[in-house]
């Protein structure tokens, strides 16, 4: 049995690796804000039971609209997606049978929704630690390629491009008629957040992908979308299954839309605690990739593939992310999620007697 | 602006007709079960929130087993949806660029959904007002055909095939090389439902499609499922998007699978109340077709298309759903929701009123 292509539902991890899974564990292979959902919707989850009784909207009208407002952007701009996931699926269905670009490493379901319909995938894969994108190096590699996927700010590295890498990038592909797709699907937990989302009014071949999952924590749920030109947007939505986004999903994504001091508050936690993680680690001897983000890669420089250490925390039910389905990484990283602080400390601790056993 | 393809949402019935919506409207239009969603969703409401936080299992175990076990099949027969609408939408991936069949009067997003994959899709058009099945008929169409798709019990309709139309239909499709795809959406408000789940175990070209929203009032959360071929499943699932289903629908199908005084209760009151409205139509002098179901199509057989009694019905806030997307009816007929009794009377009587006018 395969190890899980995704984080989270740790059980799957230790049913492939044919491991009891301890009565207690700590889940750093999910990438969700540690702060949990803002606050009201708790407070708003009594009144909104009413909702699972009837049909969603199929134009998920009044999330759009509060959508178009936060991101300054018209509603015909936008489509809202049952998680970002869907949203990555119907891409794929736009793309089928045509030749993409990936710049790994990256969420693997780029990769592998394009090669469900049959694309031709070609890796860019950038080099460890800096991970480094060199945008002219690219140009050649990205004729008679149909579209390319960026993760900006980047899972599974945390890394986020500079300004002027994107740019250039976009800039690029307009040049090659390639698409240029961001998943901005962790924008906002950078300190202070970067969007290309503003490009979609003028470039009609910049697709941005959002993720209201993670920030909000409300993977349950799933709720993402896509903005971009309106016309291709009709022909990339022409495939989606009607009422595809359940209308709790469409109630909590307008509530957290307009509570601001949740994003704010998680941004200031996840810097703060990210920091103090970074310090300890180098302390302890372990290297780290330099994320922006509310997760980080994580290896120990004395070991080649990070097998073992991913096994001797999996026994005390710390479950981290394994890469192997991360081209350019393949094991020799881990992914870790920034917790909270109770729960970075048991890892810290865990990783510490690791370091003094070995 | 075109009338909305499916019922629910009111308010883009009364857009599209640019008529002012009513303070107060009652929706006939949509076919959910007139008691709602069973107790135990409003008892467990509460200590599900917390459902929402970590993503959903793609796998949807839990719910898978309960099924399995309900349906008497093995799980692997099985795959869950993000309601019907997405299982068709995969099957019809799954059929892109076919030949394909509808029987109509029929759910239309088979052909939609079809028709969007590059499909040329056969209309088989039933006679109105039996909408009889002669499957002896039908073989000829199917040569060349790679999948037929059969609602029953019918939606629009409310017509319940009879078993010997059913196998004949399943035998003509296995002469022919033809996918027999039958949606059982409603199966379940049959006064005695009949089902045939259980051929999928040794029939490889029969597919099954169910829903849970329409019997347990969960369409705002969204849950289907097709049953079939364990190997046939995993092509068409092959480009289902990762955690489809989310994680409230998952535990809402769990408890109302294990609710079954819900369904029995249902049943027996939509027989009820479904043969006293049909008495009253006939006196008040309207046709309507021989439902089995919690909805019928409805006509006054003085006019030839009912709009203006769909008209005059929503000027009152009385939403009865249009026919004009379904082939064979458009627009003769109207469909109409068994609601509660007060609805119901309320109806009645804007229905008598009308008789009494014209």
């Amino acid at each position: 049995m395969q190890l899980p292509e995704h984080g989270s539902n740790t059980k799957y991890v230790y049913d492939s690796l044919k491991m009891k899974q301890p009565e207690k564990v700590i889940d750093f292979s999910v990438n969700i804000n540690p702060l949990g959902a803002p606050k009201v919707l708790q407070e708003k989850w009594g009144e909104w039971f009413t909702a699972i009784n009837d049909y969603p909207d199929p134009y998920a009208k009044t999330l759009m609209e509060e959508l178009a407002e936060q991101e300054n952007i018209s509603a015909e701009h936008l489509l809202a997606g049952n998680g970002a996931a869907e949203i990555i699926t119907l891409v794929a269905r736009y793309l089928a049978g045509s030749k993409v670009a990936v710049v790994h490493p990256a969420f693997s379901e780029y990769a592998a929704a394009c090669r469900n319909e049959g694309c031709e995938v070609v890796e860019i894969v950038l080099a460890a630690p800096e991970w480094n994108l060199e945008v002219s190096a690219l140009a050649d590699k990205l004729h008679g390629v149909k579209a390319v996927f960026l993760c900006n700010p980047n899972n599974p590295t945390g890394i986020h491009y500079s300004r002027e890498t994107v740019e250039a990038l976009i800039e690029v592909c307009k040049s090659t008629d390639t698409l240029c797709i961001i998943d901005e699907a962790f924008y906002d937990f950078l300190a202070e957040p970067v969007t290309y989302i503003e490009k979609v009014l003028h470039q009609q071949h910049v697709l941005i992908i959002r993720s209201l999952t993670k920030m909000y924590s409300i993977a349950g749920l799933r709720l993402g979308f896509l903005a971009g030109d309106p016309e291709l947007l009709q022909k990339i939505g022409r495939t989606k299954p009607h009422w595809s986004v359940n209308a709790l999903a469409m109630k909590a994504g307008v509530a957290c839309l307009q509570d601001e001091s949740h994003t704010v508050e998680t941004r200031r936690f996840i810097a703060t605690e990210r920091t103090a993680i970074f310090q300890e680690l180098k302390m302890l001897g372990f290297e780290h990739s330099s994320s922006q983000l509310n997760f980080y890669l994580l290896r120990d420089p004395s070991l080649s593939t990070q097998e073992q250490l991913f096994h001797y925390l999996l026994k005390q039910g710390l479950v981290l992310r394994h890469t192997e389905n991360f081209p350019g990484i393949e094991g020799k990283w881990l992914r870790v999620a920034v917790k909270q602080p109770g729960a970075n400390k048991i890892l810290l601790e865990a990783l510490a007697a690791w370091k003094q056993r070995n």
